[in-house]
């Protein structure tokens, strides 16, 4: 299948949502996006899987990444598109071919920018972390995702939105002892006993601290909670699992340590983390890009992939067209006028 | 196989253990009481699937239920019995053949009691309750349970435990607003409301009230607790599930309306109950029965099918060779010497 870039990007993110590219089964929209930059010569394309990394090479003293994930959640008959009253509907309209169809309208478009622009399309998001595409490049190849500053182009309802929280999951131990429940009083019960760690968790006040000018909003939280051993047995363990929100001028190994000491009292065994991204709005090209974009910036709450620029010392926000809110929902949908207002801001700002 | 009723009573309990009868395969050892009481002519011989009762007819103006389950537990490696200083060890040694061997002996030796007495046998007790052969018989043929004062030979070590509490599992359902972990305060944590209805049980204060002059200890209990929709989810549902252990001065009826009072601030839904059983010490019989066996009588705190006799209108005492605490374990063993006590004073206080 062909893209046609020099359609308006309303229809090319309808062309892009006819494409089916459920996480695992991008290869044909790689393919696609491979053939048509291919053929912009003033672009040199690598592919890594079903990733692929375009950039110019201006020499400019600057440079900048463009990225989005190519794939989608799986369909709900939302596909193939469909266009009513100025509104594109399909599955991935808004997370993310819309922001894609952005990035290749501006790669097609923008033929000298005033910064270098490395585009980065990539596969695997929206599924279990270590098959992310994005991650897969910065761990092999992260001199191809070298820049100053990163934007991805996640939906954000045409707000910048500053790095991200970090997020860490931990696993708090309450242990008792088992006792007939007839005879409770030879026992300790450990589900009572959590009653503690929930008392911590209600009393725990999250921080709202500052960052480069963004103000996150910390939060701690039981996501999940289980014991018991039978209906007549005093239960001698009992296991919460918290959820931590991190701002992103605290590292994971800092926001463990954090838990440890506020659960001091029972076991804590971290189950997963993944740290923040700060936003770094302080660079010169996340300013100008700022300035250029309009409208107050704000922190980003949630992790996203920008968290994997920041680890590799690149400060990077989420700016694109649609909302969030829509994401993975069966009626996800986007406003053609905010993909064409998205596309006409960078293409400005990018062609100085 | 036969039985032989004129052997001692704990070469008769090691011959019951090396018939295995797991709950719901008794059919072999409940034709060998069958084959074996139906024998003596001083007994009328009813038998209902795997249960039998066995009755003297001798126009006395009392009579007294003795009963006992003949199932065991799963085998754990210990079929056939050893006997060694006087202990014998064995699957169901002590929970409950040794009581079994006592109803066999006695209802061969004491062929004129001062009571008429009933000898229920009956099945699936270690088992889920509707399968339970008492409470099969109390339901189809309760006449055939008719009397005015029942003994449960399961192990009591010998000491005379008065009725049995009631046991009631009901879930709490502590109800919230589901939000991303991000935005947690979008939200309304069940989990962490949950803390509430532990702080509740934490802080509750049993009954122990003297019911037919015994003390009986009650207990508010979690048993299990489970929320928690995903890692990155605030969760909107919380399930306690509470274990209240009621005396019997209580129906189940009230019990359930003090649950439904203690957490009044929530979904409260009974799961399971079964009500308990008053001791009925007053009454001639179990006050013979008592002071025949000496020692001081104790309140049964755990539910046992005594219940049953209860529910018939019949006061009903535990009392049986053996140690309660060795039931279910691999290294059950009762003392012979304490199976022999037991056959001895049951068989001097029938004889009046």
């Amino acid at each position: 299948m062909d893209l046609d870039l020099s359609t308006g990007v309303g229809e090319l993110t309808a062309r892009l949502v006819d494409v089916p590219s459920v996480s695992g089964d991008e290869a044909p929209l790689a393919d696609a996006i491979e053939s048509v930059l291919g053929s912009l010569p003033h672009l040199t394309l690598h592919r890594d899987g079903n990733a692929i990394v375009a950039r110019t090479e201006l020499g400019r003293t600057q440079r900048v990444v463009l990225a989005g994930h190519i794939d989608t959640v799986p369909i709900a008959d939302n596909v193939p598109s469909t266009i009513s009253g100025g509104v594109l509907y399909g599955c991935g309209s808004a997370d993310m071919k819309a922001g894609v169809a952005v990035q290749l309208k501006l790669a097609a478009s923008v033929s000298e920018p005033v910064m270098d622009v490395t585009y980065v399309f990539y596969d695997c998001e929206e599924i279990v972390s270590d098959r992310n595409g994005l991650g897969r490049l910065s761990r092999q190849s992260p001199d191809r995702l070298a820049s100053d500053f990163a934007i991805l182009l996640e939906p954000t309802d045409g707000v910048v939105e500053g790095g991200c929280q970090g997020t860490m999951r931990a696993e708090v131990t309450v242990r008792g002892e088992r006792a007939h429940s007839a005879r409770s009083w030879l026992g300790r019960n450990a589900i009572h006993d959590a009653g503690d760690v929930l008392e911590v968790l209600r009393g725990y006040q999250p921080r709202q601290p500052v960052v480069d000018s963004l103000t996150y909003r910390e939060g701690l939280n039981a996501v999940a909670i289980g014991g018991g051993v039978a209906g007549n047995v005093i239960p001698d363990e009992c296991l919460v699992t918290v959820n931590f929100r991190f701002a992103p001028d605290l590292s994971a190994d800092a926001a463990a340590d954090h838990l440890r000491d506020v659960f001091g009292r029972w076991d804590v065994t971290i189950v997963d983390e993944a740290g923040g991204a700060r936003p770094g709005l302080q660079h010169p090209a996340a300013a100008s890009f700022v300035a250029a974009m309009g409208g107050t910036p704000r922190a980003k709450l949630g992790w996203t992939d920008v968290a994997r620029f920041d680890a590799l010392g690149i400060p990077a926000v989420n700016f694109g067209p649609g909302d969030p809110m829509l994401a993975h929902t069966r009626g996800e949908h986007v406003w053609i006028s905010d993909i064409e207002a998205c596309e006409a801001k960078m293409a400005a700002w990018l062609s100085g």
